[in-house]
């Protein structure tokens, strides 16, 4: 007969009828009174015996969860005497109702976190950017997109996949996209490279962050375009980089005012054949002269090209990269307004000397992007089907932009400046009043108009106030209503 | 009659049966002449009926590619005189033969990238992680995988997308996924999270980035595992913080020896469930050793339980983070294991004070993972099939492993000692003499046998010397012979 311990008994609470099985929900009760200081460090538990007699099971589950618990040493033997909670766990506070940090009815204040972390501010959405429809931004024409012959592609790479389309892909991406994009960009983008250049990325927001990674260290300043894309002054920001706004006129990026603004700058952000907001296209003189200053000055360019594929009067404008004899110019492009952002894929045209560098960070970053989509996108290109939408995206975008340029001329009339309408998927318009567009673009927003207030564009002091409005996703025959209920806004 | 100018007519080299427009070569041949200082600012061109006249050409052409140059500032007219290279565009010097960087027999020398850039050495792949086969480590059994299942769904939310689904999705990724992963970790592995506390990254890798920029600035002093894993030190390293490594013995990552070593060490970055890559679980006595560390010195613990799925002679072990009554661990999966690499997708449990700050960094890093696979996983775990898979891997591993301890004992007998094959996807064998095994591993390499060397695992002098050896891709009838492969090239 078993001698009788001095064991106490700990409230197992047992669920017969829970998924849970029983020998988890003993293992679980005896480990959380270890850890919340209920059974203490050296504490006799009873024999599986005698908590199977008491707790009316088979000793089965018992003995499982004695076995798990002395396998991850919560307990121990000792022979002759039981078993007992580890003499070598440190002690625990016995912990009273809840825990800090968790399910409370106040949200707990927040920690420190690095110094780094807290040059951006905690995420919150721009509530102008969190909706599809009429003029958001950066919303293609989804509905046109021939997702049937998508499919198609994508399923039969999804039936037989090759194993190495399975295991790592390395930082680089997939060869057969790489070498799809590189005879795209030197034929439509007038871009000199070769394959073993091209980076595939998830996205242009993450060419942004890595080719800032390499290129600039916390401290540095870059020039950003007055205004500019929000999201490359965040990338910047995040690492800590300064900006130094420079404004945008006519031509494009003032390379003269940037230089006597801060003529120490590592790297100029730019968005030359189509900017992001005002919609200019940087001219000849001005592209010379931002080479010519980044070659003097051992600056490096980021050439962020991410809608040029899109240009109604002329043909597109070469790229910037294209000029480039001393190989200053880092080439950025995307899918997401070709195709469609939730695709997460774009490139990096990287130098030659630097790739090896590019290659190091990306691969500590997130060893690569996913394969799938890769190969889709490399047949879609490679079979014309890349050429033919953007052909016919062209037509269509056409049709929208010259729909709602007529609508805002109509309703508008001189009251407003119409910016940037000669290319891509947005245009802005300025008002000669100061209107409070950052207030309009909150009401809007309860209407379900998503239009970007311009001076969100802005590092500094706005000197323009206005709307990017996207024409891709707001079809020609609801512009005239669009831009109807946008006017009854601002006179609300 | 049009009088004569002085326009010199420069060389067009026009290839008649080339893709490229006839317009397009005229305005290539023009830009290059200006940007490479053969046509200089002021400079006269001809008008487009001489040219036309010169080249054999329609004036059409002519006429389309002279109104590019025009808009984009490279040329100008002047009433009465003709058309002239832009008098604003700064001089070029010329360009004589090979441009500098580009297509050169000499590798260029390379430029000078940030400071942070140079952390880490420029890319190179560890030669035994290039290939599939033997002993690969990460190297799940891809044959196994139920790819007609996937496939099917992966070609259902393909056909008909939501809108949403292509659109920017955030930086907390698909609130489905994150449902369907919050549940999974509650019952298999006690981890105590919320959806809202799940974010979707692509790939642990990017979780232990994003993790470490948040919570450590250059600088700071993490301990990583000594030996661990490779990749969480390239992540600390490319963030210029200071490896403090600690020594792992039987019970897991020795805590009293870290606070010696390091007391001030921001973080932990710790694989308690399967140690990689010595397979050690890590005990109870440790765990809550390292938690009440943290919780003193206000540290953070970065819990990676990257295979812990997979555990073959007791119930898998909880996690850390379930043990934790201060939000001080950061818990961090990934389905590379259980699914495939080339999905790209894990995830990270942050406690709820912090995910402001996670999502501001991981909005700035790449807006957020693609959505597809994201979608199709959801259905994947919540039509049982995940569970389902993990069960049947687990019985194929478990073969798989046992064929190769076999396979070990019978060659080696005593002459190694095997650890860690009590989980996870590899074991690790060290031997008694000092054998050179980075040079083993490289000539096995060439013999198609990819062991990874232990010592490559270790940040400081090495203790141990043997080899990582995965078995998820190595089938049973393959072990034996694959093994005596490895002794022969011991033996060489």
């Amino acid at each position: 007969m078993q001698k009788a311990s001095s064991a106490l008994l700990p409230v197992i609470a047992l669920d017969r009828k829970a998924l849970l099985p029983l020998h988890k929900q003993i293992y679980d009760s005896f480990r959380k009174h270890i850890t919340h200081g209920s059974l203490r460090a050296g504490q006799q538990i009873p024999s599986t015996r005698a908590l199977a007699l008491e707790l009316k099971l088979s000793r089965i589950p018992v003995l499982t969860a004695y076995s798990q618990l002395l396998a991850e040493g919560y307990c121990e033997t000792r022979i002759g005497a039981g078993t007992f909670v580890s003499r070598s766990l440190p002690q625990q506070e016995p912990v009273h109702g809840r825990q800090p940090g968790r399910n409370q009815a106040v949200a707990p204040k927040p920690r420190s976190v690095a110094r780094r972390a807290q040059w951006l501010e905690p995420y919150r959405p721009q509530p102008w950017l969190g909706g599809l429809g009429a003029f958001c931004v950066g919303q293609p024409a989804y509905e046109e997109f021939p997702f049937h012959l998508w499919a198609k592609l994508v399923a039969r790479h999804c039936r037989h996949p090759h194993i190495n389309s399975l295991h790592y892909g390395g930082p680089f991406g997939w060869d057969g996209l790489r070498a799809a994009i590189c005879s795209y960009l030197r034929t439509s983008r007038a871009v000199r490279c070769d394959p073993h250049q091209i980076m595939i990325v998830s996205g242009s927001q993450q060419a942004l962050e890595l080719t800032t990674r390499v290129l600039l260290d916390a401290g540095d300043a870059a020039w950003v375009e007055e205004p500019g894309y929000w999201l490359t002054k965040q990338v910047l920001t995040a690492l800590g980089c300064k900006l130094a706004p420079v404004p945008v006129d006519g031509e494009g990026l003032d390379v003269a005012q940037g230089i006597r603004r801060c003529s120490k700058a590592r790297a100029a952000y730019i968005t030359p054949s189509h900017q992001f907001p005002l919609g200019v296209t940087m001219s000849a003189a001005r592209r010379l002269q931002l080479l010519d200053w980044a070659e003097r000055s051992g600056s490096w360019i980021v050439e962020d090209d991410y809608d040029s594929e899109y240009r109604y009067d002329s043909m597109p404008i070469a790229s910037l990269q294209g000029l480039d004899r001393c190989d200053r110019v880092i080439y950025i492009g995307t899918f997401s307004k070709t195709l469609f952002p939730g695709l997460r894929l774009g490139y990096i045209v990287i130098p030659e000397d630097l790739l090896g560098r590019f290659a190091a960070i990306r691969n500590a970053m997130d060893l690569g992007s996913p394969h799938l989509y890769q190969a889709v996108l490399a047949d879609f290109i490679g079979q014309g089907h890349f050429a033919r939408h953007i052909r016919r995206m062209r037509q269509l975008y056409n049709q929208r932009r010259l729909a709602l340029v007529d609508s805002l001329r109509k309703r508008f009339g001189r009251g407003v400046e119409i910016l940037g309408a000669e290319a891509g998927m947005h245009l802005a318009v300025t008002y000669p009043m100061r209107i409070r567009d950052t207030e309009v673009s909150l009401r809007a927003v309860r209407e379900k108009l998503w239009v970007a207030p311009l001076s969100s564009a802005y590092a500094e002091r706005p000197d323009k106030r206005g709307f990017i409005l996207g024409f891709g996703g707001t079809p020609a025959v609801q512009a005239s209503e669009a831009v109807a209920r946008l006017k009854s806004l601002l006179n609300a």
